[in-house]
């Protein structure tokens, strides 16, 4: 006889509790209980995934393998506190990416974090096969259920404990905010000239694309690598009227230069 | 009767002389002579044109219809100059991003840019579907025979004069090296940490493709924007021990900041 399935109930229904839900289901999970505060959207969610749905937390009922909490950052540890007199020492994890597991140690003994690396929006189709899943428990036999959980619908899991996390969070500052509001400044340089950022988007493109296969360090070009002060020193002029952007492009240029 | 196709003559044979000049030569136009100092390269592509070869640049032949100077930006005036004697007042156009068409005015009265805004390497396929491509002369009808001219290869042609060339040079540095510092700081925070840099890199593919349907501004996330202080006092108590990077990340982040 197959082994039975880990039961799931989903703590908040919004895009992370979604599309994890969506796909558990389909990979044969049995989904118990979706809660939101929402009655309406904790509906909509559990008739999807052929479970029930309440807006109340104290009637989460225990008896589900793992809870996982997707509800916002600053309403993770109320929940969790709430859920604990139902559910007691049953496996309780968040998704979050900038809190640590530990948050969750009050309210079980059994915790961690499943945390999928990658926004999620609700039009948007995620490709499982590429999104990166961190797991992480405090306790051995907890990290190997969320290991294994992970597996049944996903390929790239990464163990990463919560000091780790915290840094993979400092580092995903830099390559996604930061390098949007790169993509910011480039589109006003080039609108304010009357010139189409399009232009720049194949570019932009290649930028992101050689990484897959290079170190970002030997595949730099341009004026800061090469030390050519007088290309440097032209765009500094030109960086006059915008002085924010200007002391970036110094700053940037120094951290370059070889 | 079809009217005859203008006929090309390749002044170096790097990169972007390789893709272009295969590119024309598979859509018709005929090339006429391919130099480089190095002959063996000069005859490497000229055999691929059905062309003939030269390491000599006087003995580069009148009657093409346009000269496309594809050296490296310092040698540009050089060869345009050694050119001129044979070429006299034919259309030379150069493929720099970061010189001015103006630069090719001593050497003949009719003189522009072709410039293909992507980086070539020779082992890489172009789309040329994709390839921007920026045209300029100061004469109307050598922008005409440009316009005309890349609408035989690509699609995504721009008319930029050369003052706004330079700007998009400046805005390029941005989008293109910088973006690719921050890759190389995301890469060294994580490695640092024992943490496998391939964990962030589909949130860079998704940072970087929201920007094809989105204005970057309107999708920033992360703390700065949110005004979260108390991460960003413990992501900046992280970096002391990288403190170039903590003066960006403050920096950037006040950028950031609504």
């Amino acid at each position: 006889m197959a082994k039975k399935k880990t039961s799931i109930s989903l703590i908040g229904a919004g895009n992370v509790a979604y599309h994890l839900g969506l796909r558990f289901y389909e990979k044969g999970y049995p989904i118990q209980q979706v809660f939101s505060r929402k009655i309406r959207k904790a509906q909509k969610l559990s008739k999807k995934l052929n479970a029930t749905a309440t807006n109340q937390l104290r009637d989460i009922k225990p008896g589900s393998d793992i809870y996982i909490i997707t509800v916002r950052d600053d309403a993770i540890v109320e929940v969790a506190k709430k859920l604990h007199p139902q559910v007691e020492n049953a496996l309780i994890v968040h998704t979050s990416g900038a809190l640590s597991s530990k948050v969750l140690k009050p309210y079980s003994k059994n915790y961690g974090c499943f945390y999928p690396l990658q926004s999620f929006s609700i039009n948007k189709t995620i490709d499982f096969e590429k999104l990166p899943v961190c797991i992480y428990s405090p306790q051995k036999k907890n990290r190997q259920k969320l290991y294994k959980l992970a597996q049944g619908i996903c390929s790239n899991i990464y163990e990463i404990n919560d000091q780790q996390k915290s840094v993979l969070h400092v580092a995903a500052v830099f390559v996604n905010n930061f390098t949007n509001h790169l993509y910011h400044i480039g589109q006003q340089i080039t609108e304010d000239a009357a010139i189409d950022f399009a232009i720049l988007k194949p570019l932009i493109r290649e930028t992101m694309e050689k990484i897959e296969q290079h170190d970002p360090a030997e595949m730099q070009t341009g004026p800061a690598i090469r030390g050519d002060r007088e290309t440097m020193e032209k765009h500094l002029q030109y960086l006059q009227k915008y002085p924010d952007w200007a002391r970036l492009y110094r700053l940037i240029s120094q951290g370059i230069a070889p």
